[in-house]
């Protein structure tokens, strides 16, 4: 495996391989990986000749009150982790390369950005097309893999790709989660041992609202009401939103239906958590 | 010389070359070429194996009050120059498959595109860069050619080229002008005659500027009033702006220098005409 840091080394391995005849799939990542990661490079794995996964925290998706100087890094994990899955190069620039003093340039996504995480967090989603685009343009992909407990962000990307013509697959992987339900997250680190057993409300909620949608509720505003008591019941959690939407457009839709998804972000205790689900889709807890 | 109309086929075009290895040179334009137009492809024919130019007249580049529906079209002259000076293929899209309903992507450049024509046309090189992305990923060229004619234009794309790390060079042209100094745009063709004439005092005044500057004027305020008052003494000449910039990050300087650029716009009649000079370099006027 090998470790490129230069933007123009990570295009000249890209060309390389393009002009071999090779597909590149690649994982944009910001690092610290559990399970959810590996198995998008898996998948990665299975979809191409030479799988490309970046590590990059990037500032740019951060706002000034949120978690950039505290979010988890472990470069070497990850080095070891990604090398037994069989990824090919890890692509691990620096901030001064990928943002010099003098850049100025921005990719905007407006629809699907602006309702869910983009109300609270400006400037996030404009951060995370932004970063994407430069990368998709330095590891020239022919696919690339993402999760859908980021969905909005799987969104974002999507219509990104779509409206600027990038020429490439964009995958969505479901959710990884832990064994008593909690969808992986590198921030799930920062959960204490009281603020762990308040975060399963998350996806207990989630289950929840499955079965009510089952039982015939269509009501989207009983439901979101019913689960924000549920999840608020819980030491330490206190609710960002929670939104049934229409999954493409990601608009507040009044009835659920089988193209709504359910989407919350939930503090517990200092760490934001975000979880999701699409209505009528098989749900992976126990 | 080939037509294409779709996306999809134009990217085959392009994967195609590339994987024979044939460079790709490219020339984004609005069509209703003149002689500028052909000297970028006969510049793009000299630097590549295959020369694509595409003709768009984007609307997102186009204010509400501007002239998007009066903006000169003539398909079948332009195929006969392009295939004159031999360009491969003309990629000729129509809006719905450029910017379809649900579009909402935009690739901002911010501090080159603030000043000099970002002050009065708001929003229009948010449509440049955007279509130029778009165009980038569908024509997948190794080198782009434009006119320094469009100065901001240029400074536009090479920023947004270095910023989202788009792996083709740009080249820039100098301004093609008439016999008479006039630089060469489509929109003279809305020139009358009268108006024609005074349609000179642009090009003039930036002769008479470089002239201030090698007899050791170095006072931008003083070079922009005398440039003012000697382009508004024409007949329907009125002044949009007159402004001398450092040519890299296009903000105003207040001392003339070899890095400085003087820029313009003028409206003429009902035409709004650009000129630029960067001081030191030549002008090829008569």
């Amino acid at each position: 495996m090998q470790i490129i840091h230069a933007v123009k080394e990570m295009q000249f391995f890209a060309d390389a391989a393009r002009s071999a005849g090779k597909r590149i799939a690649f994982v944009p990542t910001m690092g610290y990986f559990h399970d959810g990661h590996l198995d998008l490079m898996r998948e990665a794995r299975r979809r191409a000749d030479r799988v490309v996964v970046s590590i990059y925290v990037n500032p740019a998706q951060f706002g000034p009150q949120e978690d950039l100087d505290t979010y988890p890094r472990d470069f070497e994990r990850d080095r070891r982790l990604a090398e037994g899955v069989g990824v090919d190069v890890i692509f691990f620039p620096d901030n001064s390369e990928m943002y010099p003093p003098d850049y100025q340039t921005h990719v905007d996504v407006e629809g699907v950005t602006r309702n869910l995480c983009g109300r609270s967090r400006h400037g996030h989603f404009r951060g995370v097309t932004t970063i994407c685009a430069k990368l998709f343009n330095i590891v020239k992909p022919h696919v690339t893999v993402f999760g859908k407990k980021d969905f909005q962000q799987l969104a974002a990307i999507k219509r990104m790709v779509t409206d600027l013509n990038m020429d490439l697959e964009v995958v969505g992987r479901p959710t990884t989660r832990e064994a008593d339900g909690l969808a992986m997250s590198s921030r799930n680190v920062h959960l204490s041992e009281v603020e762990r057993q308040s975060a399963l409300s998350l996806s207990r909620s989630l289950k929840m609202a499955e079965r009510r949608f089952q039982e015939g509720e269509r009501d989207a505003a009983k439901v979101i009401q019913d689960i924000r008591t549920f999840i608020e019941g819980h030491p330490f959690a206190s609710v960002d939103y929670i939104q049934i939407c229409d999954r493409q457009t990601l608009q507040d839709v009044p009835e659920i239906s089988e193209r709504a998804v359910l989407a919350m972000a939930v503090r517990v205790g200092k760490t934001r958590l975000i979880d999701n689900h699409v209505f009528g889709e098989t749900l992976n807890l126990s």
